[in-house]
């Protein structure tokens, strides 16, 4: 048997937080049973709780009765609550006594104590917030997805690299592709900091296949493995293409509704249509890692159900299990020491 | 009968030009019989073509045989080819001799060419590019798309001002509702150019009923009547837009495709499928306009068919229509004559 490992989790973050996380935990232990857990969080509730009864087996409660609220502002949320169950959740990744962290809290509260408790990468002036997303061609890891509104070239060149380690170490890819989000792809187009850091990448110094710079509409067609953008523009398509799914499953109720025929039809196809939900049920998507830090953080999306909850936990585990920050320590070493000590855009 | 509106029409831009050109022509024609048309382009070329004869009652060849390729510079454009198909028909808007231009061109050289033969209105810094999207409570307008990749706060209230002039005067709308694109709806979230903007367009000095800002899941939900953002952001929503659109569609397919009750459900559901094509068909949202300019401007997709440019064609001639730019002269003049020549953003 593997030796298990240890995730803590931040019980008391999301909407539907605290049974919503104990049921997700739930439904992450049906697929990981090896999994063990730190659960941070008021324990009497917790403790009190139909779900508890499920995982107490598989987890150690510690108690915390401060809870980060969703409209913290993430200075207060550091200074103020340092007891809380998110940032004692954080310090357990520091001190050894887990292996990842998970919460479905306040993003900027999240970002602001990971980046204070355990500082960023040598090599990494910030972290990024990234995810996965469906494409054409099955998916790809999008970043920088709002931890950083400006960024500059330097920023984006770090995004790009740590963005490359996890397309090789995590997802297994040989070469993946990595592209630079624009409004065009010639090279005169877009702002100073994307047309300096397409200049940095294309460079053969680094170990990067560049495809060069990539449109809006890539993003869904799946032309590039890696999709790097700044926290604005990142969050912003992000979450226009989460609203244009929804649309477009709007429109296709009222269409199959529209009529007799239509009614039939969607009682006929409805198992074959399954397949589509599936393949876009943004719950499979949940789990969004904060990159760059010296630990794992994965952030759920705090609307989220059990089910999404269980796949951030997935996500955490899988980060873990691949080892995805000594990898990322090791390459950027090798960049450094090659280049000694230079700023990664200089090299 | 009332008197027939002039367009310019630049046919050798687009990749179909020029025949998907004039076969637009011919269907905005079935739909809008009083539109007169000078026609830029090699006349004898156009002369040649079978589509000609449809239309040729209608049109007026003005001969040209220069054309802006799609790979020219901006600047490239505006300096060389001075008799150009695309320079020729913006310069007839200039002298009067039509009512708008309509082009299927180079973007970056369209918008270089308009501004420097027509200049921007008084009070407008720097035009935008704006279309229309479908949303879940119907059409929204979207500005900027791509013409200005760097916006300050004053270009972003400019954009605001033109946006609501134009859901109030073209659209109709009592009270239009705008929103400014960011990665969240606190007044702290993003950075500085649409923290001032908000700032600026909260004042009720201004004739605007401004929501506050906005996310990109709202542009599919159709929050605010006006979305208003700086280019580099609106150029990739946008395009991330048509990306997921175009995601959905081909895993629809693959759905219906990938059983026997899929297959017959789609059979039965087909008509009623033939909605929702029409709704989110992007020909139908064909014809971005140019706003901010003494005259009226509108570009047609490159890639689009004769379908997609009569529509663009249907753009042109319902701003001429409803006087868009006299209104929103009007209305900026009223501003300015309020607040004694003030910057827009310092009122």
């Amino acid at each position: 048997m593997t030796p298990s490992l240890v995730l803590a989790i931040d019980a008391m973050g999301g909407d539907g937080a605290p049974e919503m996380v104990l049921e997700g935990i739930r439904i992450a232990l049906e697929r990981s049973p090896n999994l063990r857990f730190l659960i941070y969080g008021e324990s009497a509730l917790l403790a009190s709780l139909a779900a508890w009864e499920a995982v107490k087996e598989h987890c150690q409660l510690c108690h915390s009765d401060q809870v980060v609220a969703n409209d913290d502002k993430p200075s207060t949320a550091l200074r103020k609550a340092r007891h809380s169950s998110m940032r004692l959740a954080v310090d357990a990744v520091r001190d050894g006594s887990a292996q990842g962290v998970v919460s479905a809290g306040n993003t900027g509260a999240l970002m602001a104590i990971a980046k204070f408790v355990l500082k960023t990468l040598p090599g990494i002036d910030r972290p990024a917030i990234a995810t996965f997303h469906p494409t054409m061609r099955g998916e790809s890891l999008m970043l920088d997805l709002g931890a950083n509104v400006d960024c500059d070239a330097n920023n984006l060149v770090q995004f790009a690299v740590m963005g490359e380690v996890f397309a090789r170490t995590v997802l297994g890819l040989e070469k993946p592709t990595i592209g630079l989000l624009n409004v065009g792809s010639e090279d005169v187009k877009g702002h100073e900091a994307v047309r300096e850091a397409a200049q940095f990448l294309r460079k053969a110094t680094l170990p990067i296949h560049f495809h060069g710079f990539i449109e809006g509409d890539d993003i869904g067609a799946g032309t590039v493995d890696v999709v790097v953008t700044d926290g604005f523009t990142g969050n912003i398509a992000l979450k226009t293409a989460e609203g244009i799914t929804a649309l477009y499953g709007t429109f296709l109720k009222e269409a199959f509704a529209s009529s007799w025929g239509g009614k039939l039809g969607y009682l006929l196809a409805k198992s074959a249509l399954g397949r589509l939900r599936e393949r876009i049920d943004p719950r499979k998507y949940n789990g969004a890692m904060l990159l760059g830090l010296n630990g794992i953080v994965v952030k759920s999306h705090g609307g989220t159900d059990a089910l999404g909850f269980a796949s951030a936990v997935d996500v955490a585990a899988d980060l873990a299990k691949n080892g995805f920050n000594n990898n990322i320590k090791a390459e950027f070493d090798q960049l450094f020491h090659d280049h000694s000590g230079k700023k990664l855009a200089d090299i």
